[in-house]
């Protein structure tokens, strides 16, 4: 079986699984108990803390709340502070943050302004600053699109739309590149998600990176964990795998990186250009490839390389939920409903090697050279 | 060392790990994907939903929606639904309501009312219906105390609050409950919240029970994970392990249930009852004794305990993040400050021995009497 759908989730990493095992065995303390035990698990929270932050981070001006993932380090992010006026965000976000605008649009308190993608799938900056006036209180821009693999230049976008109105609190959604683009978080960025689970860590664990002298209101109220901004007793064995499989991949981002780019374009040049149309940029992520068999339905596709061994995407596995037949990213960079239809997301992990990215390429020539002889 | 700090988190069931173990390292697939690998780990959350929803409900009445734990599901019940007139709560509530409802009275969209308590721990009955009238929208009782034990029969007060107004929507906070009392929920209950790591499952997962008729909206937005009613990528592995260790749990409910009242009771016999004061009900969980060495701290109590090799705590861990000293709900009884500042909580699992009772008891006995004198 070959697994190229790492961007909706990736195998968890086995020896951060191995080294966080004492959190579920010996010490399973609540990190809130009062005894020594308890401190001592409170004490390795505060280090996991840490290691993850200052990856990404200055730890002098930043801090990391943990939270159950990325969609609620999203959503805390923009219920904190989309709260009057008009709050802007772009066409391309993960549901995570879209549905979050389509709420605060339900309610009516802020009016959300939504700006437009390039082809390339990057936002339009010059359109976005254009949204951004004095009333604007939030703009949230995502790092890397998870479905086309663009990447925002975060740290100017958010520099431009401070000098515009220093007043806006500036949030990005980093899901798709924390542990896989080398970056640093600008002083101007004052919120940042993180998740887990796209980098060997595990399902329902995430942060929300934040500015230290931005008051963060709570979203989940109680125990006041988190120092109050995130209650709920903390998933102790999750962030001490979380902080494990960050370790490791931090370690080799670099050397990640340059490899699964040459994945990337490997399958992109394996692959029979008459059938397939590709839609990342060659300046996006690595780690995403997103093509379209133009005039194929991409979930039928989807579903035969499934019986051949390969398993991939079409567009977000988040979306698979929704009504939508067509990716709305995909239809926001330009493309028509053929092309939208076609989309297959390959995405990668440091784990896919070259020989499976030759028996995917033959694979989904086969497939779809196939499927385009049915349709005739 | 004697761990008798059940009611803060428990050891994860191992066996439970070991049955959970394959969602880890070889089914991590995204449950949104659209592969048959993800299709499958998406109906085994199924089974894993109707496992532990039918434990304690009508699965042709009731659904469950999985949360990242009892916190998240007591925030969401309240926030759905205490929208406007007044809500009623307890004055014996965890945090993860209290801290809700303190939040309500914040915002002002909400009359907060509160019942208080009688002597046992439970809430006064006709002072909680004398709050209700017919601009009540929302009332949260929980079932069991997580400070003293106290039981409060939700099914029939719920019963007697839907006579007075029966548009009320009724939650109970059923953490410290489930899977430890014999209990069904009854049609008048609305909503129901759990908690995987108090019976031997992970930090991080627990679920909000509904009646299927009820509109639950959404808490965290996102890509619709769980009808719409909850986003984020599910926690497959807390859930199974969840399920595998409820599945345990409830089997051998009611031979825990007694032995384990027999192991509070030879503690509370063996008791130097010229120090301690018992402040738990007879009639409440047997899972938790709450003593008062009255006129003595309980902090330091607990850390001469924990050099003994004794861990335990004081009030609800959950708590140790506040600046009271002492425990609101202690004092909601009617108790003084000498009592609420002596309170040490003893709380059990099916793991505990009577050997270790026995040690516990003579650890107990000491430090008391060792402080005692000390105070002179």
């Amino acid at each position: 079986m070959i697994y190229l759908d790492n961007a909706a989730t990736t195998q968890p990493n086995m020896v951060a699984l191995e080294h966080a095992q004492d959190y579920l065995t010996t010490r399973y303390y609540n990190p809130s108990a009062l005894y020594r035990e308890g401190y001592e698990v409170s004490g390795e929270l505060k280090k996991a803390r840490s290691a993850l932050l200052s990856k990404v981070a200055d730890e002098t001006l930043f801090e990391l709340v943990f939270t159950s993932g990325g969609t609620e380090a999203d959503n805390q992010a923009v219920f904190a502070f989309a709260k009057r006026g008009n709050a802007v965000t772009t066409a391309g976000e993960h549901s995570a943050i879209s549905a979050v605008f389509a709420e605060l649009k339900n309610r009516g308190v802020v009016e959300p302004r939504i700006a437009p993608l390039e082809r390339n799938g990057q936002v339009d900056v010059e359109k976005l600053l254009a949204l951004i006036d004095e009333k604007t209180s939030f703009v949230s821009v995502m790092h890397v699109n998870n479905e086309l693999g663009s990447i925002n230049d975060v740290n100017t976008i958010a520099k431009l739309v401070k000098q515009k109105n220093p007043r806006v609190i500036f949030h990005s959604d980093g899901v798709q590149a924390y542990g896989k683009l080398p970056f640093k978080i600008a002083k101007e960025i004052d919120l940042y998600s993180i998740s887990a689970h796209k980098l060997g860590g595990l399902k329902g664990i995430g942060g929300l990176i934040k500015r230290k002298s931005l008051a963060l209101p709570a979203y989940i109220f109680g125990g006041g964990q988190e120092l109050g901004r995130r209650s709920g007793t903390e998933n102790v064995f999750g962030i001490q795998q979380f902080a494990f499989a960050a370790e490791e991949k931090f370690l080799t981002l670099k050397a990640d990186f340059e490899r699964i780019m040459r994945l990337r374009e490997r399958l992109w040049d394996g692959l029979d250009q008459t059938i397939f149309q590709r839609l990342s940029p060659t300046d996006g992520t690595p780690y995403i490839l997103n093509v379209s068999a133009v005039g194929l339905r991409g979930e039928v596709l989807l579903h035969m390389a499934n019986d051949k061994g390969l398993l991939i995407g079409t567009g977000s596995a988040c979306s698979s939920n929704s009504k939508t037949r067509y990716s709305k990213v995909v239809l926001a960079c330009g493309y028509d409903e053929r092309v939208a239809d076609g989309v297959l997301r390959l995405s990668f992990s440091p784990k896919n090697t070259e020989e499976e990215i030759d028996e995917a390429i033959k694979i989904l020539n086969e497939i779809g050279l196939d499927l385009k002889n049915r349709m005739k």
